[in-house]
């Protein structure tokens, strides 16, 4: 957790129409107005069943440290569209309002509120971007990492891709979500330092192509690196060249010292068929404690195949299409307004209408009950109350689908944890810092408790998110008073 | 050009497994062994005919601070597997070598070495993942930037992405290789300070929702920004509601005023449909020079249809499948070494061998030529040379495809143009820093000499990317030697 890493301030990483209306809320004395706007997602990426919520600790250094610089104000002045009025505002210009938030490592389902901000509206607008960004990201690696691992079953799996990431960011931070997303370290150095992501590498093609053959160059590695011997055979020819000079290798430098803890990775090719005739040379060879490791553009589904066709793999480097997450690579959290407060403190909700009836949101400010049945201690479904609800667990309780309301359940003998946290209070952060340990493990637990059927990769099912009968009421009453004939 | 923008040095961004390697160099001698890598890649995203280079300028600022604090040394002593000789060899380690490069904005293509290193060992192997990680990200995204641009046939494109960039970066530098790639502005307002990409935006949803209705809404924006009144008019219902306010707003508040910089937004439903209803109503209410800008998870794609099918479109915002590219948001560049040099200064040409016979790597330290025929002023094809080959214009040229060496063709009046420029020499940077816009000039105008047939979105014409017959043979030579029975 390096507070440092934002050296530089991220104020001014906001689209250029949160100024416009920042200035124009405080030119029509909206400025204090307080309003209500809740971050959530339409859609899983990849068609999966559950995303998880990512970003969350990058979000609360940038709320800590939002203000605008001198440099910031003169380059707004630049536009000739900001009032000097509103630019001296910006001077002093802090976040003084309530986040509550799902810690991150919790599996979320589309259309529930994620994020829900209390704000003066200048405020609470203007972070849009930035919160957007952050949780956008990490959700989106997070939740792709997560498919990749369980698709290993339990094999380790690296991350690999800094090289085709989008940005530093998409590296690093990359790196830290895949981390909570479950792979077992990186090739990324510096996510290392800065979130304790652990960091893992041993040689490239280079390494081999550098010394005059391939044996010498195993040889000198070996000799270095005794304990973390993971030797690249495909440079030239994997079963002709790369096994053999690896297993001799092995015998000449490792098995004299008694060191096991070898490996060999393959970078290309057809991975089913060469693992399972490198295997069986290694075995041969009685080197059958020598692991196989295989990278070259995985997913889940290759990794998933391969396993089916049993190709003997004992850990995957995965690169490109997890840390882009490539088979979709927009996580499509938005960010919109629930709800205002009028000038008596009376909340009075809010709805967006749409042509795109999966773009209306549901208005209101809110909170969240995962209920989970006592039996199995599995969750059942998430319930969007209106944030004074209070469900009573030792009375059953009807929950419906909010689209097909004929559709419903009776619960009884069920837990009800309210899932967002209070993240600031007044402005001020009260939510811990935890480290991306922590939050791997919290991640891994979570999972523990939604059913397999959930984590399909294909046709999962579809997990209840539903909405209180009060909420539902009060959307209802909205999209009707705003129909227009 | 902000130097300051590398404010935390990047320097510990590389895959661990450069730190094993260059200790390994360091304790096998070969640290100062001269080697030459070259960056490359083998498809163009998307399908497309050309790639579009870029990065190359946040490329040289990583150059030129790379250095290890004593913070990632004593990290690196904690692994205990480094040599402190090695880690006090770090602690002066500077980049003392060569780079060449082909300019950002120049289209690229598969196969030619883009960056070429020349340099020690241990600082040629270093570079990797820094390298490839900037030049793929820019490169990424103003190859697909330039596909909207072009199917937009001349309407502003603005780039919207920010909130679902993946990480800071992602969005900060993409919307500068967006602008390289093409589009007029950007909503990404710290691009504008950094890179002076162009930032601009008017109202969210939220602004309309607001206010007590959306009359007001539009109005009060219309008093503000009387100049810059983009009106978003699907809060509620386009026709009914959103459009007719926009008119009444326009010609209540800017009508009298004169002003007819005008335009309303519309961000969902059916596009094509929409528009052209919009259009109408505009064109009958006396405002047919306000104009029309559409938004929603725009591409090339959709940008094409909409434009086949007769929208009524002015201006396109893109966002999130321009800022990832995502219907392929990979850009596949790779680092690999090609020679070194004997004690002798002897040049040494190496080559990768692969099961995957894309992946074998043309060796030797090479130049490239780009072939334009003087008649029609267009490319025609670029040669992958010796470096010390050189192209004598006023002679016939034979070139050759490098696979199927029967296919030949014979050039006459020709011009042969070097795309490599020299970056840096000895450690220090030759090469001028230009500014974005210049880049984005330079890029718009290497566009007018290539063929429309490479510009086809799908099935484009197949650049020819020839190797001249010195490394032609030089490479069969290396393929034969390393031929495994």
């Amino acid at each position: 957790m390096n507070k440092n890493y934002l050296t530089e301030n991220m104020t001014m990483l906001c689209d250029f129409y949160e100024l416009t209306m920042a200035n124009g809320y405080f030119k029509t004395n909206l400025k204090d107005k307080i309003t209500y706007f809740d971050v959530f997602f339409r859609t899983v990426p990849d068609g999966g069943g559950f995303a998880i919520a990512a970003g969350l600790d990058q979000i609360i250094d940038y709320i800590e440290e939002l203000r605008f610089s001198e440099t910031d104000i003169d380059y707004l002045r630049s536009k000739h569209i900001f009032d000097e009025d509103f630019l001296a505002y910006l001077k002093t210009f802090r976040f003084t309002g309530d986040i509550w938030a799902i810690p991150e490592g919790t599996p979320i389902f589309p259309g529930e509120p994620v994020i829900t901000v209390r704000a003066p509206a200048i405020e609470a607008q203007f972070i849009e971007t930035y919160l957007l960004l952050i949780f956008n990201h990490q959700s989106l690696v997070a939740t792709k990492t997560n498919r990749i691992v369980r698709a290993a079953k339990g094999r380790a799996v690296s991350e690999f891709g800094s090289r085709r990431a989008q940005g530093a960011e998409g590296a690093i931070l990359g790196a830290r979500a895949a981390f909570i997303g479950g792979v077992n370290n990186s090739a990324c150095t510096i996510a290392d330092i800065r979130y304790g992501v652990p960091a893992g590498g041993t040689m490239a093609h280079s390494w081999v192509m550098m010394f005059d053959d391939e044996y010498t160059a195993f040889k000198k590695y070996c000799e270095i690196y005794p304990e973390n011997a993971t030797l690249l055979v495909d440079t030239y020819n994997v079963l002709k060249s790369g096994v053999p000079n690896a297993i001799r290798v092995f015998k000449e430098v490792l098995e004299p010292r008694g060191i096991r803890n070898c490996a060999i990775r393959l970078d290309s090719g057809d991975l089913c068929y060469l693992t399972k005739k490198a295997r069986k040379m290694l075995d041969d060879a009685g080197l059958d404690y020598c692991k196989i490791v295989a990278s070259n553009s995985l997913d889940e589904y290759i990794i998933r195949d391969l396993l089916l066709q049993g190709a003997q793999i004992d850990a995957f480097g995965v690169g490109e299409r997890l840390i882009t997450s490539k088979s979709d690579p927009v996580f499509g959290g938005v960010y919109k307004i629930s709800a205002v407060e009028d000038e008596n403190g009376n909340i009075i909700p809010k709805i967006k209408i749409s042509e795109n009836i999966t773009k209306i949101t549901n208005p209101h400010y809110k909170k969240v009950y995962r209920l989970y049945e006592n039996d199995s201690g599995k969750a059942i479904a998430d319930l969007i109350c209106v944030h004074d609800e209070i469900i009573d667990e030792t009375k059953p309780l009807e929950i419906f689908d909010p689209d097909y309301t004929w559709k419903r359940k009776i619960l009884t003998d069920f837990r009800a944890v309210e899932l967002q946290k209070p993240v600031f209070i007044g402005g001020k952060c009260v939510y811990p810092r935890y480290t991306t340990d922590q939050i791997r493990d919290y991640c891994a637990a979570q999972l523990e408790l939604q059913w397999d059927e959930v984590k399909r990769f294909e046709n999962p099912h579809n997990y209840y998110v539903d909405l209180s009968q009060k909420l539902w009421d009060t959307k209802q009453k909205l999209l009707n008073e705003n129909s227009i004939l």
